[in-house]
Parts: structure tokens; C-alpha cells; sequence
């Protein structure tokens, strides 16, 4: 069953968004009338993953265009919308991509169009990831998958998870594990939610038990997805990444990123100058809006982890596989 | 400020226990005034851990003869209460030391006077063994912990957090770390609590951060207790441990196993005899009785793992420090 995080209502020219908050409880679509309201859904996580947050904001840019009357308005709303999440890249790209146009003069039709070929293109880059991905698993594949990477982090079918997809499509997995992602659960909410609604079976696991899955063999491969990969093809990505890599390899399992090429950050040699981003306390100190841990307790909380390319067995993107050395193989697929 | 989590009330004979479900929200004793009530007890998690349960029953036995005037109703009571834990070894030796004082006829003044003498005589061991622990430990050690292996889960001091109070007693400890450990999150709710009521500064860190905990060098030491300790050093201990372990040995940390001697079970020769126990699927899929995970999702939840005596720098116990080759180390200390 095809999960639609991002709809556009033609009728109604109005933005339609799952409520990733509160999934796998409910399904609630919350239907955006003014780019603000879009705006807000960004900063309040009803939609989440960096493809995801761009295609919305491109959408929420079509509606201002019909809501704002004088483009000195617009401008100035588009620019609001863009700090919504300040670090996500998707968001500026989207942003930044329709500007110029809006400053041209361009209708709420000619915007829509670009609005829907973003969608449609970060889709069909998934689908083509997908079988690229799916090419590098034998049959009898076991996967562990990391946090979210699917319909709800990307304009639909997903990144790690798209590969997941193709590759049980094309029968080679024999099952999938999730970790659970602490502090977030994105794994026990979001990617156990995708997963049951397309019939693939799944087992979620705590991260402290991904070194004995390794070990018995119960995973041979780790698919995962990134925030950014840099030009050594060392990789950002949500924290547990790095642990579950070098727990994948040391076991004598297999390590892929999948990516849409726009992931590629070049410009930074290596993983080492990616600065880790460090989080509330209040995420592993309370759950649930309650306090777990004693008066006094602190916490370090990370968001990302860094994974070194030499634990790295292929990066997948749209444009083909890249393998090591990946200087010179990222350089040849951006 | 000693925390104690197992009180024995000489004036009105009964047994207090801290109940550590309720930790750190609330501190509230149960008082326990029949050999059943400290059974129920014991099955209901309010007291956990190996020393303790084990300290706790021999209390219990102790009611127990003053409950049943009748020796034999108190050895069909002794026999219930070993089946409160089914796995928990202290427990049987707790009843089997006790059961032939009984038999003989003992008073409960007789009795009391044994329980009295274990209790004492594991918070005297956790003391030496401590001692033991933090003479490994150099200055400015940066340690990680895992699970509760404290006051709560012995006698009183504990034995990994033993030796974390034994080294920060002596100044060689500069900070402490505490694996939150899902999904009973022990370590966020008994350890970190421990730990701020002795003045000790803990950070809570997520299983998935511990990688890069390593890797940035922000601990420069795992500090773990155990569940079983075979013949060649293998470690079987919470979920989590062998994780930990490997990427403590990864990034040029070291690795400390503090028990009791009684926990060396050298009858097994290595860790792939150990059985692991998995659990039920609710503890992952729900949270605080609240299902998280879509229906339909399963899990994989084991509950030990096991740590090959490679990744193990020493295993200290109240009679020595044990390093490798173990087989020769740790049955001379037996």
C-alpha cells in the first residue's frame, strides 16, 4: 500500500500532510492553506528527513504565491519559511530554486509544476537507488536498517529503505531488522509502521543488541541513509550509524549508504570537519514528557555520529554505485 | 549518603525494601512481615539483582521461622520462595544454605545471625573488590558503566559501581558515564540515581552514542559488572555489554569485569555454552504500557550477550584481579 506523506490537493490547492508525530497511532492529515501554516508543520516535525522538508517547502511557496497578492509579501514569507529547520539543506535548495522565479513573475501554475517535478523526480531518484541498491544483495540478504529513511523522510518509496523495498521486491531479502533509534524511536515508530504496511516483516531491535545480531549472523548487511557524505566518503548520519558499521563489519557483514546524489558535500575533504550537532538533555533524561532519571543525572547527546569510509562497502545513489576509493568514484557520480 | 535498598527492622522483625520500581520518582520502603509477601517481592522486581535477591531471601527465611511454628510448612514456604526468580543463582544458594539449620531445628536468632553474616559479607567483598577495581584505575579515567550493578543490586556499594566509587573516592575518576541500557532503562533510572546521591557527576548516554563516546575519548574506560563468568573469561552480561566492550577495545579503551567470586562459573569453558535468554516482544514495542511500534512489527529481544575474554583487560573480583590468559587466572582465584 503506497505511503503518501506529501499530497497535493489540486481542488483545493491546498497542502496535505501526514502527521508524522503521531504515527503509528494515528493517521491524521493536517491540510496547509497558508505557506506559514507549512512553515510551522516543518518546525513542529509533522513532516520529517530532508527531502521531505524540500518538497513541502516548495509546495507551501505555491500557495503563498496564491495567498500573497504583492511578491515584496511573498519574498518575505519565503524567506520566514526557510528558517523553519535552519540545518536542513533541502529546504534552502527549495527555497533558493524558486525565487528567482517568483521574482520573474511567475503564477501559482508555473510554480506547481516545479513544486510537483521535485516531488516526482526525488521519487523516481529513490525508485532508481532502489535498484542499484537491490543489485548488491545476493538472495537470503538479512538486513538491519537505522532510524527512518523511507516514504515519510523523502517525497515517497525512500532512500535505505527504497533499496529495502527493491530488494525485497526482487525476493533477495530474507528479513529485515530495525534498530529503534533512541532517543527519537524512529525505527519503532516510523520504519516498523512503513514496513507492516508494505507486508515486509520486520523485528525491531534496541542498538544495545546489534553487536550480538552481527554476531550470530542474524543481519548480514547494515542499509542505511545519510545526511551528508563527504568527498573521502566518510558519513553523517543519525547517531547509532557508526556503531551498528563497524559492528556489521567486525562480524564480516556488509555496509551500504543510500543517497540521492544531492547528499554529496564534496566540498568537505573528510568526516572529521562535520560537526556533530548536540541536542536537548531533556531527550534521554525524560520519555514521554516524563522524568526518567534522577535530579542532578546529565546526559551527552549527540544527534549524528560520523561512520569512516573504510567501513563503507558501497554509497548508492541515483546516478550508480560508488565503492572505494571514493575520492575519485563520488567525484565521477556528482 | 548510603543508599540502602534492603533494611532489616530489629525491632519489629520485618524486612524493608527499597521498592526500585518506583526509583528515582519516589523512594518508598515496602515492609515485608511474611516469607510470601518478600517471595512476591522479589518476583515483582522490587528488589533486582543477583547479591540482593539472594540477601533478600535469607531475610525472608527468617520471618519465615518465626511465621510457621511447624518446620515443615517453612521448608514448603523456602520452597516457594527459590521459585520466585527461577534464574537467579543467589536465590537457591540463599534457601540451600539455610534449609539445613532449618531441618536442625534453628531459631530465628540462629537464622537472622546468617543472613546478617551475608549481607555483610557482600557489601565487604564489593568493598575489596572495589579497592581492587579502582588500583587499575590511572588519574583522569574517563569511565563508562552499564545496566545497575550498585547499592540497589547487592548488599550495599555494588560491584562495576563499586569500584566507580572506590575510584572517584581516590580521586583517579574524572567522570562517569552511564549506558541508559533499553529497554529497561536501568541505567537511567537506578545507576544515574546512585550515582547523584553520592555526589558522583553521571552523564546518561543513549547505546547508540557509545561508538563515538569512545571515539572523541571522552571514556577511556568500560567498567561493567556480570551476570555468569566461564572458565576462559567469557562474560555474559545485559544486553549491551559486548557492544560496549567492542567499541571500548576499538578505540584503544579498557575493559573492567567487577563480580563476586561466587559469579565465576567455571564448570562451563567458554561463552558459546552460555544460553541467551530472549523476552517478551512488549518491552520493545511498548513504552510505559503504551504500544509504539505499528501492529504486526515483531522484535528480537535478548536480554545477555556475551563478551569474549579477548575484549576483557581484567576481571576483579573481592579475592584478586584476574587478567588474561583467564583460564589459569581465574581458577586460581576460585
Amino acid at each position: 500500500m503506497t505511503i503518501e506523506a506529501i499530497r497535493w490537493n489540486a481542488d483545493h490547492a491546498r497542502l496535505e500532510l501526514l502527521d508524522q508525530r503521531l504515527l503509528p497511532g494515528q493517521e491524521v492529515y493536517l491540510e496547509l492553506t497558508t505557506i506559514e501554516s507549512v512553515g510551522q508543520a516543518i518546525y513542529d516535525l509533522v513532516v520529517r528527513g530532508a527531502p521531505a522538508i524540500g518538497i513541502s517547502a516548495a509546495y507551501g511557496i505555491v500557495i503563498g504565491r496564491n495567498q500573497y497578492a504583492d511578491t515584496a509579501d511573498l519574498l518575505a514569507a519565503m524567506a520566514r519559511l526557510a528558517e523553519a529547520r535552519p540545518t536542513a539543506v533541502n529546504l534552502r535548495f527549495a527555497v533558493d530554486l524558486m525565487q528567482p522565479m517568483v521574482e520573474q513573475g511567475a503564477d501559482s501554475t508555473a510554480l506547481l509544476e516545479v513544486a510537483r517535478r521535485l516531488h516526482q523526480e526525488d521519487i523516481a531518484a529513490n525508485k532508481q537507488m532502489g535498484e542499484h541498491g537491490a543489485s548488491l544483495l545476493k538472495a537470503g540478504s538479512r538486513v538491519l536498517t537505522h532510524c527512518n529513511t523511507g516514504s515519510l523522510a523523502t517525497g515517497g518509496y525512500g532512500t535505505a529503505l527504497g533499496v529495502i523495498r527493491a530488494g525485497h521486491a526482487a525476493g533477495r531479502i530474507e528479513h529485515v531488522y530495525a534498530g529503534e533509534t533512541r532517543p527519537w524511536l524512529q525505527g519503532a515508530r516510523l520504519t516498523a509502521w512503513e514496513l507492516t504496511r508494505d507486508s515486509i516483516p520486520v523485528d525491531l531491535v534496541i542498538e544495545g543488541a546489534v553487536a550480538t545480531l552481527f554476531a550470530k549472523g542474524k543481519a548480514n548487511w547494515l542499509i542505511a541513509g545519510a545526511d551528508r557524505v563527504v568527498a573521502n566518503g566518510d558519513v553523517a548520519n543519525k547517531i547509532g550509524t557508526y556503531s551498528a558499521a563497524l559492528h556489521a563489519k567486525h562480524h564480516g557483514a556488509k555496509v551500504m549508504i543510500a543517497i540521492p546524489s544531492t547528499t554529496l558535500d564534496l566540498s568537505i575533504p573528510s568526516g572529521d570537519q562535520i560537526p556533530i550537532e548536540e541536542r536537548d538533555h531533556a531527550e534521554i533524561l525524560s520519555l514521554g514528557g516524563k522524568r526518567i532519571a534522577a535530579d542532578g543525572a546529565g546526559a551527552w547527546n549527540p544527534v549524528f555520529d560520523v561512520t569512516p569510509a573504510h567501513l563503507i562497502d558501497a554509497i548508492v545513489t541515483e546516478k550508480g554505485i560508488a565503492t572505494a576509493p571514493y575520492r575519485e568514484s563520488l567525484a565521477a557520480l556528482k
